[in-house]
């Protein structure tokens, strides 16, 4: 298969009936599409699509084909995007049209890890002004869960990670604090709710790691805290915790995407990022082409 | 100490400085207190008031005293009620002064179980008209859940239990379908969602059975889906499930005393029992005197 989800592009042609984009607009792909006309785009509720899940699972085309070959085999595509590719098709329904202005090398981005971040923030949180919020791992969702959290005006912010090099970052996106687990003794979730008095009005998972969700959890407030699960976690494993800790009000909840509607939502995210409302700079250490990809997930695996 | 929760009575005589209740005044006491100055009184967001949490705690009066003694031995009190007893003490925040015209008997069940079913749907889920929901366990309280859901004007109610001598007072109480899960081969989640689509709007885990807790989220609706638990299970039990199932959409919340403000909002309640709109009779089965309260209890255990 052709992989890649986080991208951004040109339209060059369009298929037949396809309104909504032509060639020449700046889109970027979303592996979370929009139709507008499901149940659940239609339910105000969520963003999860259904329109061209099946397809997208299976890696095909909502009409069952494959638009990619190697040496006359069909590939497969990959989250409805395929972006390590120097061209690409996708569904109309999984393309925003953002402003050709915008730099691609950067708003790629919002393709997925900082949009999912920001998006947790305020679609899914719905964090308040001088809310406290923890952000639990300092990769590129935390970092933006954070640029999402300054936004919202959140009254402190702590970010949170094993690896403090990542601390000067956070503070730079609007971490108020910053905590390294192995300074201590205790539990996390203990520290945090030590001082804090009652616990985190509004927790975020940025790792995909099952014991932090459950320290996320357990950092929420008495009453109404809430933690968010927005990193993904290995096949097969599991959360848990004791239910006292949600029938003493706590909230878990997960975020995908950052509970955004892509064709409605993206744009705008797209216009606050040219407006230096979110800020992309930071997160592109290395720009390398297609030919380095091998290069650079080795990199990216270095950290 | 001395037990017992879930009560009603007339007050015979205060203590210095109480101006809320005075004697002859019928009052409901509250295991989950209202004192309206705590930060979470006035948060707005939870029922959790902490005014006497820790001395309640502790089974002793917010001034740290016992007020039973039998044979000149100090005995505890038990959730701020003891109400096992002709005469207790508890905090002026700990009552509910409700109509005088409502009958004990039936308006005591509202000092716990019934309130628990009922605050659920209301305060915790905020189900809305034409919602689906569904409740695991038909004892006291999820059979008040399933009246609650009716005043919600839920579209479906679908009570479960694995003992259909309970489905006939469901279905009188408003439930539209009866679930035995052990008229099905495959796991009870997998039933209601295949039967509904994508899943229920709103489930409540209304045993304490942490395995019923698990599948009463997994039955939960993709997107927006939330399960409420308000069973009590064992101590040290643990949920769990995978973490997608959260990522996808699912909440996973808790309620107790069904989040209802006891003074504040308990004695509309009482008038909803006097109106008819809450049916309390059906839950008398037997009416015994204190003297005959470890035959109930034996009884209780029996089922």
């Amino acid at each position: 298969m052709v992989l890649g989800h986080e991208g951004a592009g040109i339209v060059v042609e369009v298929g037949e009936g396809v309104t909504s984009v032509g060639p020449g607009d700046h889109v970027i792909p979303l592996y979370t599409a929009e139709c507008g006309k499901c149940d659940f785009c239609l339910s105000g509720k969520t963003n999860l699509c259904v329109a061209v899940r099946e397809t997208q699972g299976k890696g095909l085309m909502p009409d069952g084909t494959t638009r990619f070959s190697y040496n006359g085999q069909p590939l497969y595509h990959y989250m409805g995007c395929s972006t390590f590719s120097e061209y690409t098709v996708v569904a109309e329904v999984s393309l925003a049209k953002i402003n050709p202005e915008a730099n691609p090398e950067h708003v790629c981005l919002l393709g997925c890890g900082v949009t999912t971040g920001i998006g947790a923030v305020h679609n899914t949180a719905k964090v308040q002004p001088g809310d406290l919020v923890a952000v639990f791992g300092l990769g590129g969702i935390g970092l933006a869960a954070i640029q999402g959290a300054r936004q919202a005006k959140a009254g402190r912010i702590i970010a949170i990670d094993t690896n403090p090099s990542k601390f000067e970052l956070a503070r730079q996106f609007g971490a108020t604090e910053c905590f390294n687990p192995e300074d201590h003794d205790k539990p996390i979730q203990q520290v945090l709710i030590e001082m804090s008095g009652w616990g985190i009005d509004h927790t975020f998972e940025c790792i995909g790691n099952v014991h932090v969700m459950r320290a996320a959890l357990e950092s929420a407030h008495r009453g109404w805290g809430q933690s968010i699960v927005i990193g993904v976690a290995g096949a097969g494993e599991e959360i848990s915790t004791r239910p006292f800790q949600l029938v003493t009000g706590r909230v878990w909840k997960g975020s995908a995407f950052g509970g955004v509607k892509g064709r409605t939502q993206l744009p705008g995210m797209v216009e606050d990022a040219m407006r230096g409302d979110i800020d992309l700079a930071p997160f592109v250490t290395h720009t390398m082409g297609l030919e380095q990809i091998n290069e650079a997930f080795a990199l990216m695996h270095e950290g």
